[in-house]
């Protein structure tokens, strides 16, 4: 297996993750197949839309590669025939989230670089890559989006894109240290849902909210 | 009438009647004339838009041709005063829809076959084109998406797509199959309507959602 | 100072205030300190880089100047953790705000105008790059956008956007004429606001919405 039949396998396995993941909430939002799929096809593949738009790259991966929308729509359309089993793997769901998160994060950050996004600017597009699809996926199920209210998500995100800007620009961006700029993410996130870090919320004030 | 020229009209007669149906809701959630005729331009031309994102047209048509802009706002305007009557055209209002929605569809697919998106993502854009406008305008006013929900509409729209890529695959894709695809979606929509035909849900699951 | 740093000035100080924005909302309805931060970045940011997809500029100005991100960020932190201050100077926010939308309609206008965008494509560019930021910051908190209910707004920056896209067709738009433009915005918006303006709200309907 070559390196880059190997990076493709990881992108879609993200892609079959983030899907289920987004059909998952469909389906406790009691939408219809298609409805169940389609979310998951946001969730799969809204973080690398977004990020192709910004680069200016069109068609988007997501429309140029028939590999993604088929992994997407079948892992969504499993979920909505399996959910109950599915919702017993919630914990494997969460950890394969999370290594979805970091894949995307790293792979965006340095596609952006790539296409001539400037430091922060790449930092940005390799988070929304990450976080993309999640936010997609709560917008259309009429909830505020989570990434932006529990837990270290986001965070571990910008984190890991600001580690591959910086290995990039000390000329350090090889496989070795991308896969560790992946695996910071990973164990960021895991330990965060592990002991319910979160960013800190403003402090309480006097009265109801608005 | 030329053939470029009935297309046109046909397109614009598309978006008026998109324009309708967003100005409709927005005037249910008691917005105001901007926020009607905002709600109904996004109705129209969202799904437009998109597609032309994604193919990497800038700017996109419904900013390049004023003509569409102009139909939008005058469709959407003609609700947000005549309402009460435009409640009694329902059922008008939902055949015109399907026919809006037949048309953006194969225009939507042929587009992304022309700007050379491969044929899988050729069909999902031409979906999105489709059933685009309707997104934005369930998002605008706050409610999850009808189009996930109710009924065969994204998937009549998704089957049409597929006939178009196929059509165009076997090189048959001349203005009679074409319009036989729209003709297509039209009727299964139409059918789908009038038996209240929708795809399964997820079968129920003990206890409260989520 | 030169014209383009006053300019550069000018539109930072508007980033600053509708991230501000943005991170009173999004601290009203208790994110953390990364939810925060992102509506502020979306409400600032939002708005041009929808103008820039659009227009076909990629990657987005956003992403291209770090100032720009590194100005929403810190004025979203900033009200995090003065936000009980903040709520203090209301007035003063629905001042800068009006500003920001002013000066946001016309550059996008301008820039709009510039990358080839016929006249009434070049005005819903413009009140876009004006409004978008608040559409993105309504649509993460979960709010129908402010912006198609309250008040004269987007109307306020749509006249602005004819204003300047005449003054182009003229001839005539000179620094000066340009920035009479911005203050008609924020003098029609000033006074919207003094008086309660709003735009007409269809008649109400016998029944129940909907």
């Amino acid at each position: 297996m070559t390196a880059s039949t190997a990076l493709l396998l990881a992108d879609l396995l993200g892609v079959a993750v983030f899907a289920a993941s987004g059909a998952s909430a469909a389906v406790a939002k009691r939408l219809d197949l298609f409805g169940v799929t389609f979310v998951g096809f946001v969730a799969a593949l809204g973080g690398g839309i977004l990020r192709d738009l910004v680069i200016g790259e069109t068609p988007p991966l997501a429309f140029a590669d028939w590999r993604y929308a088929a992994t997407a729509a079948v892992s969504s359309a499993a979920v909505f025939w399996l959910h109950p089993q599915f919702n017993r793997l919630r914990t494997t769901v969460l950890v394969l989230d999370a290594a979805g998160l970091a894949l995307f994060t790293v792979t965006g950050t340095i596609v952006a670089l790539a296409a001539g996004v400037p430091a922060v600017g790449a930092c940005l597009v390799g988070m929304l890559a990450g976080i993309g699809g999640g936010l997609g996926r709560d917008l259309l199920t009429g909830e505020i989006p989570a990434v932006l209210r529990r837990e270290i998500y986001a965070v571990a995100a910008l984190v890991g894109a600001v580690a591959v800007v910086l290995l990039d620009r000390t000329g350090l961006a090889g496989p070795g240290p991308l896969v560790t700029a992946a695996v910071v993410i990973f164990a960021v996130r895991l330990v965060a849902l592990r002991r319910r870090w979160s960013a800190p919320v403003a402090s309480d004030r006097s009265g109801p909210s608005r």
